[in-house]
């Protein structure tokens, strides 16, 4: 497949990076302020060195890539909530263009799904998000797999600097502004941390999970879902959960009332007490049963991983 | 897809229970001595109460099976080793006629896969076979999304009944004869638990993912796979294993220098400590990290789900 990708962040680089192993050219890619185009394939390394050193990854205006002769429009700026602009604005510009689009890109999923639905039924392409839920663990494939209507409950760690924050103060009694400080100088939490630790994050993927589930009878954002962070929890607490034989966790959840994302005490030998940044979904199918899926729900090459695996279902 | 069901056990069972909720006809279903065909589709209410009352599914001849209006093979007959017959032989007259077949069945994969190859690259059909490696747990699809290339490490718990038994042994410091007779009772073993419990299942299962790894470059088979049981562990090993901090677990390992399977010390806050009857596996991904996949490793419903979602795969 011909691939246009927008966004030049640790993913967009990332499935530039990847591409041509899996078998795919990318003839366009676009950061902010500038486009690299090629229509027989952008010279990746060039470009990487480009990006690097000169902050941008090409001459061309961002636009251009829009005029690139792609197959699949890879949307990896970064999550935007309300209007998910500019992010929506690109995925209906290429399904317009009846483009395929794969996104690693959360807003347009979680907050104007059912607009996303509208583009998608007129448009010859077709839209596909693996990614925008816990990195390469294959939860939307696995949902697909089995069929939405078979899954009768979603929860899970779904925010690896909140779990590493809770793990960190929960196995040394640290206080919360000692270890997002530490998180932040390990490169585990970002300067501006608050979409991790207020719950926002986890709440946005628990939200597209429930957009799956609910095939169109119903369309969730993140508004209505009931969502708390882990800002206030006390040193105490901790202490506290492990004398019972517990550990708190920032779990997330989609059920028959919708989303619902806070500090839960989950039994210190439930699958759900994973350490550090790993994620997990537990998901309740009727026939297949229980199931845990668990693995690195971030990073640039795991992102870019599971947009590849979009792609390449896309080309079958 | 109109389907045609070769064994009639819980599996066959099961999927002919679950077809229609799929979308799915059931135009045959066959056990070892009649069968039942209706190009309409079968009445599985009737057919299962037959089975279940006069021990047949049905009047006719195993054989008219293969000459209904079938789209999907479903081979699930009980695994046999060698030359995987007659289970290898169904598939065979399925290819033929250019039909597709899914497979729970493992003998044709894991003992026949050059030979599998032969026939589906002469013939117009697909073979899939999700549900020959732990049920419903989306192993070979993830395999597949990501690239077998991706793939560079596999080690897991693969058999329910020795994990089951293993976890009893640990916990209550029991002789393996006593909790052997107790899975029996409970259902967990069969009256010959053989297969279980000197890892002939895991490791069958182990030589699936490995032909699916090797993507043609070489074949594996049971017969070259290192397999050590579970029998000869003495309760005082479990006491040793949890005085260290670990626990004893039959282990699946598909590596460089092929297939291995045997007790191995497991960290007891390792993934893989699963108890009871649980299966989970983990997978090494060059890009998308370690990732582990658990679940309900067997069951009628469990693999009839697997199966029906490789025929939803196909059907796309």
């Amino acid at each position: 497949m011909r691939l246009a990708i927008i966004g030049a962040g640790s993913v967009g680089r990332a499935v530039l990076d990847q591409a041509s192993h899996r078998g795919h050219s990318v003839v366009a890619i676009a950061d902010s302020s500038t486009a690299a185009v090629d229509p027989a394939g952008v010279d990746a390394a060039e470009v990487l060195r480009r990006k690097a050193q000169e902050g941008q990854v090409g001459a061309a205006a961002p636009d251009a890539l829009f005029e690139a002769p792609y197959d699949v429009l890879i949307e990896a700026t970064p999550t935007t909530l309300g209007s998910a602009q500019p992010g929506f604005g690109h995925v209906e510009r290429a399904l317009r263009a009846d483009r395929d689009v794969v996104l690693a890109n959360k807003g347009p999923v979680a907050e104007r799904y059912e607009d996303l639905q509208v583009l998608v039924d007129g448009s010859e392409g077709r839209v596909r998000f693996e990614a925008t839920v816990a990195g390469a663990i294959p939860i939307m494939a696995t949902i697909a797999a089995y069929g939405p209507a078979q899954v009768t409950g979603v929860r899970g760690i779904l925010n690896g600097t909140a779990n590493f924050i809770l793990t960190r103060m929960a196995s040394e009694s640290l206080a919360y502004d000692h270890v997002l400080a530490e998180a932040q100088e390990l490169g585990v939490a970002e300067a501006d941390p608050s979409f991790d630790v207020d719950g926002t994050d986890a709440a946005l993927k628990c939200v597209i999970i429930a957009n799956v589930l609910s095939q169109g009878d119903r369309t969730h954002r993140l508004a209505e879902a009931d969502v708390t962070g882990i800002e206030a929890i006390p040193t105490s607490a901790h202490q506290a959960a492990r004398d019972a034989g517990k550990t708190i966790r920032l779990v997330g959840e989609v059920g028959e009332d919708g989303v619902r994302v806070g500090p839960r005490l989950i039994p210190l030998d439930d699958p759900l007490a994973v350490t550090g940044t790993e994620n997990i979904v537990r998901l309740e199918l009727t026939d297949a049963g229980p199931m845990h899926l668990a693995g690195r729900g971030a990073g640039g090459p795991e992102t870019a991983a599971a947009l590849l695996a979009d792609i390449d279902r896309l080309a079958r």
